[in-house]
């Protein structure tokens, strides 16, 4: 089931920024026994994101009611919300007064390997590089053509993930995950602030990592950090955390304090 | 009037790539009597775009025929074309076999002042940068997020144009245009293998100057080039070419290497 504006469809204007610029920005979120999880915390990204780029955020009161009309079937599923800037404007320029479109969308649960969390996934590297923009970095935006190219890159079904670099060679985030590295019982995570995605999972990894008296940083990682780590894992809203059992060459097990990790989000799931 | 895949309507389905992504290209050409302008050099980039992307490109001979159908009211106005990977794939993963979208639609002549090519333009230099990204670079793509936030910038109607500096602070482009600087009679661009769009106009010029005895230098140029240039101008496919009387607090006169590519440009306009 879609909704566009609280309509059910499927079809949108073409003449939407969205389309014509990617000027917008998206969630994707777990949905369980029909209810999205963490819906907070995803609604709050969206609202940091849309204001920065300058889009209105629409009433938080009407869109949890539009995603409990898409999502009541129950089950199991995945939930997008699409937000962008709406038509109008003159080229790049946007409209003095835009009229955001919302577009939310029920999808199935994907079928990835249920032992994926206990067995560990191997990963890649990608030659795609991820540019420099302070002022997109962090943001779920609707431009994601580096994601695609990076995801184009391999066909192995065996691979589960890509890790990409910036432009400078930074260890950045997999092409739909965030990228976290073990090193002495403490936690390693890219800073975002030029580039890539702030995932809500990265930031419940964070929460309840020093919560429980883990050392987290977020700080530039070069691939040395990488070949050099104890232990790692990708995480996202749908695929939890992934432990790396491989990252090209180099193998990895999956020790303590990913098992930690994902023992207290699994405890936090659904709230 | 728009057509997508061939069909007279204005909605596209919501899942389509270019929405979700920004997972495709577009064209903006004008068209005069009826007839787009330099269709050949357009489909000709679209066509190197497409292929970069992995995106099936459409028969020409459709195409020119869709075209022929948006322009046909005549008169003066703008096509757009927009090709994207369609719809399906799994999340960022393209499908094995994408069935690409086609939107041409055709737009009023946009009322940019006559005098702008006589009496050259204001323009300034925007804080957002350019991200770095080679396997992007020169693709007119449909991920426009930097340069929606680069227009955004500013409001002040007397500036027709922003320049965009990339993340290393080289000279690139205009929001919406191609940057070129003179001295001691000979033309600079930037060089576009990192970030930018490698526009027709530009192209032209480059061109039509070089078959007039005209040295044309492509490299990497930082702003003490445009504070030392001799003349300065932007172009692209619907404004031609504007020279800069101002780029912030410097002045500049519209000198005999910018009048002539006007001229020349002019000569082969409707070809």
């Amino acid at each position: 089931m879609m909704l566009i504006n609280g309509e059910e469809r499927t079809q949108l204007d073409a003449t939407d920024r969205g389309l014509q610029y990617g000027d917008g920005l998206f969630e994707t979120l777990a949905v369980r026994d029909g209810a999205p999880e963490h819906w907070e915390r995803h609604l709050r990204r969206m609202h940091d994101g849309a204001q920065r780029l300058g889009i209105p955020v629409p009433d938080p009161q009407l869109l949890a009611e539009e995603a409990a009309r898409v999502c009541h079937d129950g089950g199991r599923g995945v939930l997008k919300i699409i937000l962008t800037r709406g038509a109008g404007g003159r080229g790049y320029r946007s409209p003095v007064q835009p009229t955001p479109t919302r577009v939310l969308s029920l999808h199935p649960w994907p079928d990835y390997p249920a032992d994926h969390a206990e067995q560990g996934v191997r990963l890649r590297l990608c030659r795609t590089a991820l540019g420099l923009n302070p002022a997109l970095a962090g943001i779920k935006h609707l431009n994601r053509l580096e994601q695609v190219l990076a995801r184009s890159e391999w066909d192995d079904a065996d691979i589960a993930e890509g890790l990409m670099l910036d432009s400078d060679g930074r260890l950045v985030c997999g092409t739909m995950s965030n990228l976290f590295l073990v090193r002495d019982g403490e936690l390693y995570t890219p800073e975002l602030t030029r580039c890539g995605v702030e995932g809500t999972t990265r930031a419940r990894v964070l929460e309840t990592a020093a919560d429980h008296g883990i050392r987290c940083h977020i700080t530039d990682l070069q691939l040395d950090a990488l070949w050099g780590a104890d232990e790692v894992f990708v995480c996202n809203s749908i695929i939890g955390v992934w432990p790396a059992r491989q990252v090209e060459q180099h193998s990895y097990t999956r020790g303590p304090v990913t098992r930690r990790c994902i023992q207290w989000l699994s405890a936090t799931d659904g709230s």
